[in-house]
């Protein structure tokens, strides 16, 4: 079946015929011309250029998403929808043979409405609009994440992105009340709900998130907005092993101030503290995991730096901590969260990203028996966990000095294999994509992967959308 | 279409064939013939029985479930998928042709991972069984309603339920991490993920989540567990009008220990609070509104009351409240909720009741057309509306002195149209089961409802699955 669906519907396009077509249908002001694409269209993060694709619109309205459709469906020719390119799994970019629809020019805040804390956008809008329009009105967004400033609220949607405050305000689609979408034949479906509550019929919504633009095309949203949060306190502590962690989180997670509980492993810290230019680490990197919290209240003359100061204290004196910071300028606070970041592991030879989850409780012997079956593969390999635990999600980066297509493969499946045993999920947060998709069985039965595919031959007939990806 | 889709799957069985398949494949201690059932396995809540099932089967293990719908996929015999019972848009009752399977027998929790803060429970485990075994946890449950007592947990992920504390935690999809599920051709669906983050391909169990039992019965769930909380604070506000509602809901909804926010229209609360036996209203209820506030807290020390308090003192030295009564008693409380669950309306002479959702800031424009049009048709109308409106939701409870089906017809018309004049929905936490089935395109797109449609296909090709419900 992998090779039936990767595939692409035709594979017979005439290229020439297909630029004329766009050119035709659309214009020259929306379609540019293989030859004349950017190599950023076709780039994926950190990664050299990939395949050209035959041509690239960038539609300015949900019409033009509509008519790009409609013709690319009467002459089964593949699309791959792009939002900022930021992802992990390789989800946005073209294999060969496709035309690539970037979002960029539909973007911007539609409306916020603060009686109902919602705001409608496009799917364009880099999160960090959305994120400032929030907090303009006075409100918070509830997902942040590091690419921020390039990634697309489209994009975070079709890949329910997670990051750093899901234990605090959920996943991506937790944020999505209302969406609209373009089918693969041009039909434009809007779901704009805009409410809390709707239980009018199946929520539809939900066939667009997370299935990485294979089931149709994110085109607008309304998204919840939360309570303004008063200003953040930020402290790192150090923890004696990921026993004294769960005990620390067990005590945190009643506290419902927290926003983020992020977890270092000993080899990350160490390596991080000791790797990142121009940041001074509040610890030395020794044995000890470190755990970075992050506090932040919305009640009225709640004071985030004092709760969380009082907590540290009672955990100091509990013994579930061994020692700990509480940032005092917002630049100790930024220091911190480069440290967590972690940049500097980028610079690893051949870093190999992985991004899995396992139960909260489960991930201290997790991250034991994946670098154990890691190192007695390659006993000099290196590899630092660190990740959002509080949500079951741990992220590992691995290292070998040398590596080709046989290795990584064999890396992979080292690392899934564990994820399997343990019954976790090989994606956490980055989704399937294009580099995870020959292991997702590792991590969802037959059944599920035979309902997936209906659901894509039901919504996608001649597999025109983003074909490849994540079956 | 509609004749098409109510229309059952074959509707050509021979009830006695039935019987005797039944009977031979799964055993005469899971299946009750037509002449035994007990009619409480065919009577919606507050109603007269309905029609009598051909059967009624008990399973007692995922297995029997399985074994039961590949049964019926050969014979092509329709099944209605039952829980409690306690729905308002009659979805689990039998419409004629059909046998009923019951989920009561396959109850029970599984277990309890402290951990990660999840719990495992079988289908037909009452809410409150799950409340109950969070709490022993040291958690709580995060949805809570009426019906507590008697609905199913499966039944309640099956319509989505939503209740009086949603602006907190959210509907019952967004307490749902994994769940299990059995198609209509008897295949046993497991999607058990234990994580709050899991994006390895589509979200398979969002299909089953409010689709009312016409994609797949739902057999098992993890669901999330929330930080204990402390003792409950409870108050009511009388506030002069719907502006002012919405600005005290303003100052309220920033405070994260708010649980409940439950609005009385004049109207309802005047009713309630003169009818209700037993129970002394805080104030009489003259013009105003009345707001019932509940605070609770998990921050270790926090004092709801204290702050709950504090808080009120605030607003009606702000205006922005008339009147406020705190509860000092858990009696005093328990009548507050009391008056705002409105058992009293019951009584009303063929009482009606809506289940309504708008943006929040519109509801009190709403209310005001919504009676205005119901007044201009019936100038003797009695309509009461209350509600969980910081999730957008009303209820309306219509009352006339004579009712027949064609004026119950003209009721739902009326008040539909002017949700769909403001791009409301008609059911916000109900479902649409039978009762709204007619009404669905006053709330849905023809584009949405022919995707509904697309999947119903895909999944139930039969139609064995609770038909004439939802579509």
């Amino acid at each position: 079946m992998q090779t039936h669906d990767s595939t692409a519907a035709s594979g017979e396009q005439d290229p020439l015929a297909i630029e004329s077509a766009l050119l035709a249908e659309l214009g020259a002001e929306l379609v540019t011309t293989s030859a004349d694409i950017d190599p950023r269209y076709f780039s994926a993060y950190n990664e050299a250029p990939g395949r050209r694709p035959l041509a690239l619109v960038r539609p300015r309205s949900v019409g033009d998403v509509s008519r790009t459709l409609a013709l690319c469906a009467r002459l089964r020719q593949p699309v791959v929808p792009q939002g900022g390119l930021t992802g992990l799994a390789r989800g946005g970019v073209a294999l060969g043979g496709e035309i690539v629809l970037s979002m960029e020019r539909f973007a911007g805040i539609e409306s916020v409405d603060a009686a109902a804390a919602t705001i409608t956008v496009r799917a364009g809008t880099p999160l960090q609009a959305v994120q400032d329009a929030a907090a303009a009105a006075g409100f918070t967004f509830g997902v942040d994440l590091g690419a921020r400033g390039s990634c697309q609220i489209g994009g975070t949607i079709a890949t329910n992105a997670g990051g750093t405050r899901a234990i605090r305000y959920g996943v991506m689609r937790e944020q999505v009340l209302g969406l609209e979408a373009v089918l693969a034949d041009g039909t434009v479906l809007s779901s704009m709900n805009r409410m809390l509550k709707n239980n009018a019929g199946y929520d539809l919504k939900q066939l667009f998130i997370g299935s990485e633009g294979t089931l149709g095309i994110i085109t607008r949203a309304v998204l919840r907005l939360r309570p303004k949060l008063g200003a953040p306190a930020t402290a790192m502590c150090r923890v004696a092993g990921y026993d004294a962690v769960l005990r620390l989180w067990d005590r945190m997670r009643a506290v419902t101030d927290v926003v983020s509980f992020e977890a270092m492993w000993p080899s990350f810290y160490q390596y991080v503290s000791t790797h990142t230019p121009g940041v001074v680490a509040p610890f030395a990197g020794e044995d000890g995991f470190a755990v970075l919290i992050e506090f932040a209240t919305s009640t009225p003359g709640g004071d985030a730096a004092q709760t969380l100061e009082a907590c540290l204290a009672d955990c100091l004196e509990a013994g579930l901590i061994d020692d700990a910071a509480l940032a005092t300028s917002e630049r100790q606070a930024r220091d911190m969260w480069t440290l967590r970041e972690g940049l500097a592991i980028d610079e690893l030879p051949h870093l190999v990203n992985f991004d899995v989850s396992l139960p909260t409780g489960e991930l201290g012997a997790f991250a034991e028996r994946c670098e154990a079956a890691l190192r007695a593969r390659w006993p000099d390999i290196v590899c630092v966990f660190f990740g959002h635990i509080g949500d079951g999600n741990v992220h590992i980066g691995v290292s070998l000095a040398e590596l080709d297509d046989a290795l990584a493969d064999e890396l992979d499946r080292t690392v899934y294999e564990v994820v399997q045993e343990m019954d976790g999920s090989i994606s956490a947060e980055h989704g399937i994509g294009v580099l995870k998709r020959a292991y997702l069985a590792c991590t969802r039965s037959d059944a599920e992967i035979a309902l997936m595919r209906l659901l894509k031959a039901a919504l996608d007939p001649q597999r025109i959308l983003n074909p490849g990806k994540v079956l």
